[in-house]
């Protein structure tokens, strides 16, 4: 790989991958199994917290975090873009291993926004006990009434008067409400329509008992609730916090999104390549292991070419997200705005793709629960519309295409 | 359309449709909504028989039916296959209309297997009450230790001992065994293992309360359990029934599989592009009606090229299924083996890709249960593995060209 | 095949079928490679008229023509849509079989569009000798300087000054202009910018040796010159003819391009789907011949597969193409305008991926000239921009289905 | 970039660059119309000879060169894989470029043979001219009457007698014997056939005047010759040279062809990719320039996300040969025999789509020659063939999948 991780990385990608293997994989199958028989599935199993207690007393614990910055040391040390990439994919062949090293979405993008645009109280009231996984959080942007593809069309309310802030809207697809334990929203606002288009909205933090929040329903995705991590649709209405809960200062939502995007796709996508060679593996055992018209699966028709094609796949995209990752580290987000769209473009389609044909290799198998494969298809496939469609993001791909165009021919013609 | 309907059929389309608009659209949502909120959302809702009383008062009842046969007329009349294919795309639009018009699979083949290959107790004891909706079935075929989509896999076993036939074995995707009214299991085990490879199983009449049959468990198909109607695993242990309810008679079961095959596979065809046709108006409805980046969605990137290939592709595979039925009635499943097999690989695939769009276009509401378009894409995705998955189907159509290329050159070089 | 053709078309088909196998295949190699010796590639080989000769005495001559039409009679009964496209596919089979059975474009169209809107004359001076084969046509429509793709781009210009019509421009890919035997330009030409947008434009015929029509050169179309029937450039500078020679009046232009329409397409596509069967066929005859690994072709990796996407390919293009031509028959060119722009998006496209198939399946010999298969390719792939991109035919075919839609819309809501 | 050209390489770089934009992009459009217009079109032009003397002058001279080794330091020093790679790219936007700076296949693979397994005497004689381009050479492997992809297949013959060895046979798409200055055929033959597999065949180098080898014709690909650098076949009746003209020794071609394989693939690929750049240029180019129904191309329909996916394919495929390169250069072929086949897949694919887009979006002009477009497409899609179908490049990367899969089940169950 061309892409070294660096030797502190290497050794800590081996003892993930050690935990994930001896302590994750002999119990998911069971705690999936006893989330859905409990009485109520959004209350997590007490074997999280054990699962959590052993990460983190082996330092496998916020491993996301950005390398330490002047003034936010005491909030622990993480690693940057590249040597994170590879334990990011190691933790997207499990569906909860993200949350056993507190590395899950969306508190690891809240973290990083508190530790970035927080302020001293901020940072001890809520970012402390988010990275010791004592609360939960959630980030309140999407809106069912308006394309939310475009973060400027928020029409929810957050308007400043005297020393509090008033909210008022309706959010959906806030992922981490069912989820008991989550205190904290973190709430984007409309506050002054006439400003600049960038500067209209407001990023308020959000304690989820106030007075006027409501979590109205829990929202199936592709027919999956994901308890107890899953997705609602809440309302705000007259919601008062004090103006003490801005995050910088009013008009500022839109920056803060943006410096949420980068580091963020870059998790979602390695976590998604992670699973995609999950269901290879999957695929690889059902082919060689089951047997129709005297051959093994993967000696039928197209099977072989398909497994091609999907090791193919999955490299490529692991290369562009590795890629990516190192612009990141190296140029940062502005020096990385189409590659951070290109991603979101492929690796959702990329593993959709390659669980579908590990499905199909399963027969019914593949459709049924037996298999962490169908519930892997509607991760891959929500995230094709989560942070904006593939058309959006092909859309920046093309403009920054475009417009680097134009600047070169101008730069010839001078 | 060049592949017209008759004046009867005609009629029938339009009372269908009329049907449809006026008495099941309006209620579908709230139905579902019911069934998600029961107690036992297994126990159908009342409303379910009055639809179905309404629909039979105005004769649109069992019109899957083939057309009488001498010796079967008291069963009632259907229509042939290309009068019946435009019903059953109606019929697809929605989720309960198959059940409302007793137009629904298993049902109505496993009415087809009673009716021409029941013998006339049979068909007093089963196909009557089936044909009046007083009970449902189910078809135990599909295993889940072995590859099914060679149907002389089974490994089930139906021993006849005296004037009894011993059952063991465990079937899966038995579809309709979650539903209470369930009282008859159409079951194929293997009687003789030594027999030509065609002729080693038999099919047996079972009725669900027989001792020794246990639904182990129903099943998710992609996180769904389409209560009330949804799918099972079923285990037979020394079940024992008289010798009387093996149809036809022992080691005829491949054939009565075969015979099931052709006009079942135009009617789930023909849903299915109704489903797309459903899910393309939804695109052109959200597509029209909501705005981003200051245009309406439909006027975004590549969206109306896809509105162009969804209407291409939904067009073409309908008149492959229109040319299939055409031949089924004209020369017969021998004669249509290939086509067949071609509308199983282009149908669900092609409403899969379709109703992907659709959902890309409703955003996050499109993976959420508020539109019909993630349920529809289950559907979908399970029909490219139910009856075979597309690969199989594949070789069958490859070895039938070869087949044919080959008996040409022969023909040729005499 | 549900869109039967009469009986008259089914004895035309067999002995088109009969021609093509004993009169055509023995000599079509010999003949291309007699035109790549020769001194002057352009000058038709003597064979074809040996060839026309032999057809026209068996009455297989302009079977392209439509049925008579009352004053009509004199020029020939043709065949309609539905029943001409079986033949049509059977032509396409070869590369000069539509030449040998005088139903090659752009001839069939300009005969088409002078039978319909050339007066007494025009027809007695053109139609006729075009009819006979004695004399070859262009149709002069294309432009080099603008997109031309929407007719009413066009800029060159067609001015009356009194009795005469000038004429200015440049044109390009004007089929048939390399061949010494045309003697006929269709030529399009702008006359009155202000006018409605579809009235600006003056059809002309302008024979070919008029003062200022120059050949500027002939154009490859993906490096083959397909001599001696290839495309030119044409510059027309002054040209001077009588205003007689207009065709119904100036403006008239865009309806006439319109009614060469629908009927050209099907040709093509029909033309196309005989092209892709025998590609099919060279595959089916390669992938059982050769061996590699130890099998024939056709069974190693998804070449089966890929056969069998092949078959149900054509299978699909074949019977769209066959609806339309049903619908033109019935309904006419304005009932059927999304289906003709839908056969233009499919017809080549698949062609153009079953020859790759085929190639692919010939290895080095597919990329030679020693099979057919390339200079097929090159076919299909010109006609995917040809008479309209592909990208545009989809547009027109969204543009219709929303229209429809908003139609149906606002029928509902009245 | 994550994979960073030393210091010397983008020194290279750079200076390639600015000699292919002002030594090589003005003249080229010229040099083939020349070459077309020439009576003898076989003939290079003289221009070649000068721009190849002005770039030998400025030390951009067979960079393709491994780094020099133990006792062939005279031979001259070339790059590593990965800092050739770039390189490569940028002469791949141009056809002539490879050529301008001796880079050209098959000229660079030979070298390279002669570099590794000739000795001093076959270095001497053959080598230092191919280095000084006095003279070009051409190899022959592949054959008519054979699938051959497997290489082992061969069957033309070099029999070793006494100090001769005799060579008979007929080999086809040698590139470059079209060439007058082709001095040099590297020809495989079989030697042993009861060898075993790898150890059948031999290496011969044989002077292309030698009596009894015959170029019996050139052969088009997809309609080109490609002159004066096209492909031929040639016929070897009763050839006989020394038996020191052997490579290494008989029985060693498979072995010597393997080691021509890896760094030849990167550099082919990384030239498309260089040809991919220059078309998406294109469409650029035309997009924004030409406008149809009121728009620049580029905003009509899909023709953005188009663009998008081209970048990201582009991308894509760069990454995943850039990373093969760093495997060739830090563990070898053995450690990417994978990589090196998942290039011949992903490459030849990648820039055939991006072409044919910009043809697309260029019209009909698009398959003319005005843009190199044509010409383009139909490198890419010979490369799709050339050096083994794409099918069986998906087949090994499948096998290394497979096995690999299993050592590790392997392992893991001891």
């Amino acid at each position: 790989m061309g892409f070294e991780p660096s030797a502190r990385a290497q050794d800590l990608i081996g003892r993930v991958e050690e935990f994930i293997r001896t302590e994750i994989e002999p119990v998911e199958a069971q705690l999936h199994a006893a989330t859905r028989a409990a009485a109520d599935p959004w209350q997590p199993q007490p074997l999280f917290k054990e699962l959590q207690a052993k990460a983190r007393a082996q330092g496998l614990w916020n491993l996301f975090l950005p390398p330490a910055e002047p003034g936010n040391e005491q909030y622990g040390e993480g690693l940057p873009n590249l040597d994170y990439a590879p334990i990011a994919e190691l933790t997207g062949r499990s569906f909860i291993a993200p949350y056993v090293f507190n590395c899950n979405a969306p508190d690891t993008g809240n973290m990083e926004v508190l530790l970035r645009y927080g302020n001293d109280e901020q940072k001890e009231q809520w970012l402390k006990p988010l990275l010791d996984a004592t609360i939960r959080s959630a980030f309140c942007m999407t809106e069912p009434g308006v394309a939310s593809s475009d973060a400027t069309n928020m029409v929810a309310t957050a308007i400043v008067e005297g020393d509090e802030v008033v909210l008022n809207g309706r959010k959906w697809w806030s992922t981490g409400v069912g989820n008991p334990e989550c205190e904290l929203l973190i709430f984007m606002g409309l506050t002054d329509p006439e400003a600049h288009r960038y500067a209209r909205h407001t990023m308020v933090l959000v304690p989820i008992d106030t007075p006027g929040v409501k979590v109205e329903r829990l929202l199936p995705a592709m027919g999956r609730y994901d308890e107890p991590f899953g997705h609602g649709e809440v309302s705000v209405t007259d919601v008062r916090v004090p103006a003490s809960n801005i995050l910088v200062g009013p008009g500022r939502a839109v920056e803060i999104a943006q410096g949420r995007l980068g580091p963020g796709r870059v998790h979602h996508c390695m976590r998604l390549i992670g699973l995609a060679e999950k269901s290879l593996e999957l695929a690889l055992q059902r082919g060689t292991s089951r047997h129709a018209f005297g051959k093994p699966l993967v000696n039928l028709g197209g099977n072989r070419e398909r497994i091609a094609d999907a090791r193919i796949a999955i490299n490529q995209a692991r290369l562009l997200v590795l890629q990516t990752a190192y612009l990141l580290d190296t140029v940062g987000l502005q020096g990385a705005l189409s590659e951070v769209s290109q991603i979101k473009v492929v690796a959702p389609r990329m593993a959709q793709d390659v669980i579908d044909m590990a499905i199909q290799l399963h027969g019914g198998g593949g459709l049924s629960d037996d298999y962490p494969l169908a519930a892997a298809w509607t991760t891959a496939r929500a995230l094709r519309l989560a942070d904006g469609p593939d058309e959006v993001h092909r859309g920046v791909v093309a403009r920054i295409e475009l417009a680097s165009y134009l600047a070169e021919r101008k730069e010839e013609s001078k």
